[in-house]
Formats: C-alpha cells, structure tokens, sequence
C-alpha cells in the first residue's frame, strides 16, 4: 500500500469514515454562502470577470492590502505553483507540504534542504548561512505538519537576510487564522511593499471550502507582474468567486479561532495523557503525535479498524520514527479519538 | 480604449447588456445541475478525489473513451496549457483564439503561423510544408471566429502528415457539438489510440457552464503520463466535479443541437440580407460577419448604442478588413441582433 501524499483522500475507505487526515474547520463553512450560491446559479452562465475585480477588492479588504497586490489562484497551491516557476532554486525546512518539491520538480528547480532542528525548530543560523541569490525560500507558517509558527523576531531576522541576498521568500500561510499569535505577517511587511516577500492563504482550511478551490496572495508588484504574464484567464470559478464576497465574516472568523484556541488546549492536555504518545504543540487545527512501541502501519490499520483516518507521516522527509497527523475536529470526534487511540496503546 | 483579447466581458458595460460577444449554448446548462448541487453542499468541506475516478469514468463514458484517456483541466484552457508546455514549437492557423499565442510565449515556443486560405479553409499544402518533426500543431475545430470545420478527409490526410513526421495534432474541440458534421473526431483517432493526437473539448460552450470551469481532453497513454507529471492537485472544484456526473444528458445534447441547426440556417438567411454585411457559413454557435463602409469602431459603438455588445475582431491576425463575431442566441435575440443591425447597416 503506498502512503499518499495528501490527507484527505476518503474516496479508498468506506463512506462515513471519521476523516481526522485532512485539517479543515471544524465549524466548516459559513453557511450564507448556500444562500449566495442558490440565488446566483446563472453566474455560471457567463464567464467570471476575467479581472475579478470584486474579488480582489473583497480579498483586499480582509487582508487590508491595496487589491493591486493580490494575486488569485485555483486553490494556493497555482499560486505557488506560479511563484516557483520564476526561480532557478529553491530553499526548503523539511518536513513539510509535498507539493513544493513536487512543483520544483516541473519547473526544473534545484532544491536544497535541511531538516527541522530540535523540537522541530527552524533552524536559523543554517537557513541563513545557505541562501543565496537569487533563491526561493520557502516556509510554512504555521508549519505543516509539526503546527509551529514563527516569531515575529524570527521572522524579521530572516527577511533582513534574504533581502540582503536579493533572495525572496515566500511564507505559504495556508492555516494562519488558526494562529494564536501577536503579530499579523501582512501587518509586518505591508509597510515595506511586500518587496521580496510573497504570502499565501486560501479559503481552504479556515473557511471549511477545499472543495470551491480559492487561494489568494499578497506580493510586491514586481512579482504581480511576472504572475500576471503566465496566468490562466477564468483560474476562479464562479462559485469560488461568490464564496470571495460572502465568506470573510467578522463572526466567523472570531467563533473559529476561539473554538481552535480552547479545543487546541484541551485536546493537547487529554492526548499528553495517552501512553507512549507524544502530541507535539501546535499553534494550527493539527497535532503532530509521535508514538513509541508500535509501527505508522499499526497504528493507522487500528485506527481504521476503528473507522477513523489519520495522516501517516513517513514519507516526509526528516521525520524519523513514527509519527501521525491529526486534525482538531469537533469535541465530539475528538473524543471519539482520544477513546480510540487509548485502547489501541493502552491494551 | 483596447479592444478585450476575448468575449463575454460584460463586467465593463452596463448590467442587462445583450451579450453576443461571448459563444454559449442559448439553451443554458442543464437545469439538472441547480438540484445536484443544491443537495450536495457539503462536498465543499472535503477536498475532490484527488484522481478523479467517478468524474472521469462519466467524461469517458460520454465520449467512448477509457478513461485511462482522459485528462482533466480547470476549463480547456488549462488542458492546452499543459499540452503546450511540452513543445519546443507550434504551428498556428490564423486567425484563432488569442490564448494559443499567450500560452506559447509563457513556455518559450516559437511560433509559426499561416494565415487561413480562402473563404478561411485551411492552407492544407503550406500547413503540410511547413511541420517538422517534433513540432505541435494546433488546429480549432469547429474554428474560432470563422466557425468552419474540417473534413474528415482533410483531417486524416493531415494526421497521417503529422505522424509520418512525428509531430503532434492538438485540436481544440470546444465548440465541437454544435457542428453538424459526418464524422466524430474521436471516433477517427479512437482505433489508433490517439497516438500523436489529442483533442480537447469542455462543459464550456455546449453546456452552458463557464463558470463552473471544467474541461476534458483526450490523449494517448504517452501524453497522459506527461500531463499527469505536471498536473496540479485538486484542479477541478467540487461543482465542476458535481457537474460532469450529471450534464452529459442526451436530452439536452439533441435539443441543444437541433436548436442550433434550426436557428444557424435562419438566422444565416436574414444576416445575408442586410445591406454591406457578409455572414460567413458557420457549423458552429457563432456568425464571422464582415461589413463594408463602415469601421469595426463603428459598428461596435452603434451596437453598443443599442445595448448590444459584440465581438471585435480586429485584434485577430490576419483578418483584414471590418470584422465582428457574433454569438447564436434564443430566436428573439437574434431578431434583436438583425434589427439593431439593419438599422445601422441601412440608415
């Protein structure tokens, strides 16, 4: 059996399996959107506005950014596709979303890449000290699958770097709302243009929608530019494209990240509990577990049996031993996990 | 003020202007889909099969092909895209759809263009001249503006040209079902399994759905493989997915297509009658017409007038003289369309 690449995939296990593989919002999406898209069926009559001009100011305006610098794609993973091709090499931290080698690979990039340091830190001075000219480098923050987030002062660190080398960074921000943190990323480069610097979220995780296919990123308009060039006309369907105007609500956004915050904790507390466990701390809606005594294979087969579907990990690169992913679903599934998982390593 | 690279952009003119600027199935989509997607909702909250197995089973199923055929595209656009990434050069017939050109220059082809022989045929002898090996030839058939279609004789006499060479036949099928035509190009190339060949067509144009963004092509094994190494996960979104399952409905296929023949043989006769206007035969949902003593600005601005917005062709290579292109409406629209006209054409 191969292990795949993505979570997520339900279609190979029987319907109704409890699917704790793929991190989407628990909360799902908000629900106005079956409203907004019943009454507007006949937009898919006409071409979507090759400009998506609505779109982008309604992405601009969650983001606060002038929509001059927001870039659209079908799901962030064409935006980053799109960015990567524009580069002769890449810097990677593994492990961390396959997609990225993968892209690389199409586009004919070199790829350098180091391992997550201690506790799955980035390892900084060795990032630094790798980059050179010319170079993308790519983060996720919050990382996936470890959940870590970076500091601000990391953060910044880095960039001053990269900007020094004329190298660019791009930070694929895919959970970011999910974050407890005290800084906003666009919030610290916004003043400076977004020069050398590209971030990406979507729709995807924190607003329940992986199925409308709807990523947005904010870049520099040197990079605008260069995305502008080699884009697809009518990349946003029509429905992801009313999902942009009705979706970014105040309520929902703050119900989420409050409902994350204290499940996060909760969860995290009951899963430390588990024998031969270790939950590793997230600041995203998964946990990276790593287990001693029992195979990936195991595990996961007894999960199954269990009727519940986790991420297995060992074809990340750089994580040894045995590890699996879970998302943070309702309490309910949560708990149904934590039953679960206690009678597999506790019999 | 730039004349748009392609139709259907209503979102510059006022709301209620009469599109015939962009070429979709008068007859909608079929109505089918509201319901299915109405009911199924909560497939935005998980991602699509990430191999499409139901979607393509349903797109081969309609065209009697294995779907081990099939590839599938976030519209046809980016199925051509992908086509193309694999050439070195492209062998072009002009006037066609701008994109051919675009998507050529973002993956460094060069281009090699022939302009259409008389009453717009196909140059068959240069096109066969001009081909090398290793070189992709990209042919619309039913052709965009002119709505001509190729033989079956001139398009086997000019595969067997392609193959001897080694070269590779991409034919843009949009617009393919509403051609009244002797033969199905698949059925042509079905017994050679599709070697050197590939044909491309989409839920677009005949089934009513721009919006929704799906698009399907045909190719060889070798291809596929290819394509497939370069694919994006997750491209088509939920609904498109929802929309294959469902649309392909001999019902609506024979009522679109006998609407369009009816019509297409009217509207023709009463085009034909206005004064300094030259409709060009059609096999498909749109009219190249040509006008003489006025200019395409002119045209266009009186049109426009009248609340009507048409294609300007003018930005089309190698078409010479005062062009639009217009869609094949509901009958009353038509009448609208030869009303307007007559009045500008006659005053």
């Amino acid at each position: 059996m191969t292990i795949p690449k993505h979570g997520g995939n339900i279609y190979e296990y029987p319907k109704g399996i409890l699917d704790f593989s793929s991190n989407i919002n628990p909360l799902g999406y908000p629900k106005i959107l079956e409203e907004k898209i019943s009454k507007n069926f006949s937009d898919l009559l006409v071409y979507p506005d090759i400009d998506y001009k609505d779109l982008k100011n309604s992405v601009g305006s969650y983001l606060k950014v002038d929509p001059a610098y927001v870039f659209l794609g079908n799901g962030s993973v064409e935006i980053l596709d799109m960015v990567i091709s524009n580069f002769k090499r890449m810097v990677l931290v593994e492990p961390c979303f396959s997609e990225y080698r993968l892209r690389a690979k199409v586009h004919k990039l070199e790829v350098l890449s180091l391992p997550l340091g201690e506790d799955f830190k980035i390892p900084m001075a060795a990032l630094k000290k790798s980059i050179r000219e010319g170079d993308l480098v790519l983060l996720t923050n919050p990382n996936n699958p470890t959940g870590r987030t970076l500091s601000s002062d990391e953060l910044l660190d880095l960039y001053l770097d990269i900007v020094e080398k004329n190298a660019y960074l791009l930070l694929d921000e895919a959970f970011f709302e999910f974050a407890d943190l005290d800084y906003d990323t666009l919030d610290l480069f916004r003043p400076l243009g977004f020069a050398n610097i590209g971030i990406i979220r979507a729709a995807t995780k924190f607003f329940g929608l992986p199925g409308i296919r709807l990523g947005y990123g904010v870049f520099d308009l040197d990079m605008i530019r260069l995305l502008k060039e080699a884009e697809l006309p009518w990349s946003i369907n029509s429905f992801a494209n009313i999902a942009g105007g009705c979706i970014f609500d105040e309520e929902f956004i703050s119900k989420s990240r409050a409902f994350i915050f204290k499940e996060r904790e909760r969860f995290y507390g009951l899963l430390k509990e588990v024998k031969n466990l270790k939950p590793y701390k997230s600041n995203s809606n998964y946990f990276l577990l790593e287990f001693k005594g029992k195979s990936e294979e195991e595990i996961f087969s007894r999960l199954l049996e269990k009727n519940i579907l986790v991420r297995r990990c060992s074809n990340y690169n750089f994580l040894e031993g045995t590890f699996i992913r879970i998302a943070i679903k309702t309490k309910k599934d949560n708990n149904k996990f934590l039953q679960a998982i206690k009678e597999i390593m506790e019999e």
